[in-house]
């Protein structure tokens, strides 16, 4: 075997996840059994992992500082995602910090500005622009950076995302087999954001005539949303399974819907991507698609240190996480 | 009149948020009725109010950006308290950093000492450690900060605190009031943190047989905590109010507690401090202890520019943002 290894292939062969490696790498022991990291210990030294070489970068005049943007820091998501990030650069002598873009496309060119005059010695971002060459007009010099969770077009970026599309479609699938006939889809402004794009779409190649309602920006609360889903509903005995592209909008749609008598005789099905345990508390019967935020971070962080490292990546620029149904 | 006014003064004057007004400097109106917009721009006039000087910091040498460290970026509270520093830095052409603890002492040891070393015009922390000597230890040159949420012991910092205290004590006078006969308080280890302690006090100087129930740190989903407290309640009949100084207990016992029908006839009531409309989501009917993260923050922020445009501040060192019971 000639090829390096890497954290991931650490965590495989121990049969851990990459943050309990991280954290045995951190010496952060304490919440991990003597088992668990003796098996990470053993993997380590069969697959002769070295951390990369951060001696290499003690002599280069380097901030040691890497900015992390999100779309909205208030997002579960977002936090978990950067404590990925962070998980696997402070093994590294590294610094994230973050920065919110608060989902606004000029503060986000604000923020990027910044960060090109300061010393920042790389960059991780969850974009609310759309092409490299946005990025670059604003960044204005030659600084290593990673797109995570969306996708910029024309770009040749390292890029770690969900797999979208396949578990969106992999749960239309699953419902219209349990015998549902109808999906109506719930999600935020879909044009333009790829992840919601990306989701739709598997969905519609299951369900072509899978129903779009967009909540409006205005509708915290979803009421208005709850009336048109309501008035969708009652019109016909359709088996329906609503779909949301965001756990913020079934925290408030599901307990209109179980007051309301919908779900009684599995009449109607919830599900959609979900970042905590908040759906399942309400409704301990959900089925919902959870992401992994934290491990698109860590494989963020470890595509950046990469490069950081002077590594040339030809191969796995773009990372696919999958997520989990269930 | 021959004080100056400030960004409150304007948001009183005007009965709006400070967080409206803040909006409004910003230019951001989209969301923002005319009529409140007008309202603000008149009470701006009225007042003679002058955003914060920002080009008398232009010839100095600053790098305009700032650090906010909180205990865990996982927490809405601490996010939504990020908002709104960012919000008033903003309009100062200030730049808002968010580093994470992530609730270990050592690694906000880390942070600081980083903090230090780099080019931050200030901080604002919500502080794991206890003391400003700790602070002072590690940061190592003279750098304005403002503590939230918490207190330090022997600190002339200024300070932007929750009413903890009188709210806890309002409350459990409340339910007192309402004929229910025991108190059980849920909460994580309470020694050493100043917001818990205060919390705790608060209670107990009405019900000084409050029952402590801490979670220990492996009980995540709260199963064992929920043995102990059913235990409790099972044993007779008192009317109990179960009373949780964070939202995440609530979110996992309540479900519980509702599942099991001790809510019944009013029999036990649950309460406690919240962020988010999770709660209520759940059980529409419970009351709650709303903080005001995003104008703790902001508050912090408008001390910490203070400071920066060097105003001595001799009174208004301690600002109490009192939370709402709803």
């Amino acid at each position: 075997m000639n090829t390096k290894a890497n954290i991931k292939d650490v965590a495989s062969k121990a049969t851990v996840s990459i943050a309990t490696v991280s954290r045995f790498l951190n010496g952060k022991t304490e919440r991990m059994s003597k088992e668990t990291a003796l098996k990470v210990q053993a993997a380590i030294k069969e697959l002769n992992y070295v951390p990369n070489d951060a001696a290499r970068q003690m002599i280069t005049k380097k901030s040691r500082m890497i900015a992390t943007i999100v779309a909205d820091v208030d997002d579960y998501f977002a936090t978990e995602m950067f404590k990925g990030i962070s998980s696997i650069l402070d093994a590294q002598g590294y610094t994230a910090v973050l920065f919110d873009s608060d989902t606004d496309k000029n503060r986000e060119q604000g923020i990027l500005k910044i960060i090109g005059e300061k010393s920042f010695d790389g960059l991780i971002m969850q974009p609310m622009l759309k092409t490299e060459a946005d990025l670059r007009g604003a960044v204005k010099r030659n600084l290593p950076t990673i797109i995570v969770d969306r996708e910029l077009s024309n770009s040749n970026l390292a890029n770690v995302v969900t797999n979208n599309f396949d578990i969106s479609q992999q749960v239309t699938k699953y419902y219209m087999n349990q015998g549902f006939e109808r999906v109506i889809v719930i999600t935020g402004e879909l044009s333009g954001v790829s992840t919601r794009e990306e989701r739709y779409s598997g969905i519609r190649s299951v369900s072509p005539d899978a129903i779009l309602m967009e909540v409006p920006s205005g509708d915290t609360k979803l009421s208005h949303t709850y009336d048109k889903l309501k008035n969708t509903l009652i019109r016909d005995d359709k088996r329906t399974v609503i779909f949301a592209l965001k756990e913020r909008w079934l925290l408030h749609l599901l307990p209109k819907i179980m007051a309301d008598g919908f779900m009684v005789n599995q009449q109607v099905a919830v599900t959609g991507f979900s970042d905590t345990e908040v759906i399942k508390a309400i409704n301990p019967g959900t089925s919902l698609i959870n992401q992994n935020p934290f491990l698109l971070g860590a494989s963020a962080a470890e595509l950046l240190l990469n490069e950081l490292n002077g590594e040339i990546i030809t191969e796995n620029k773009k990372i696919i996480i999958p997520a989990e149904f269930k």
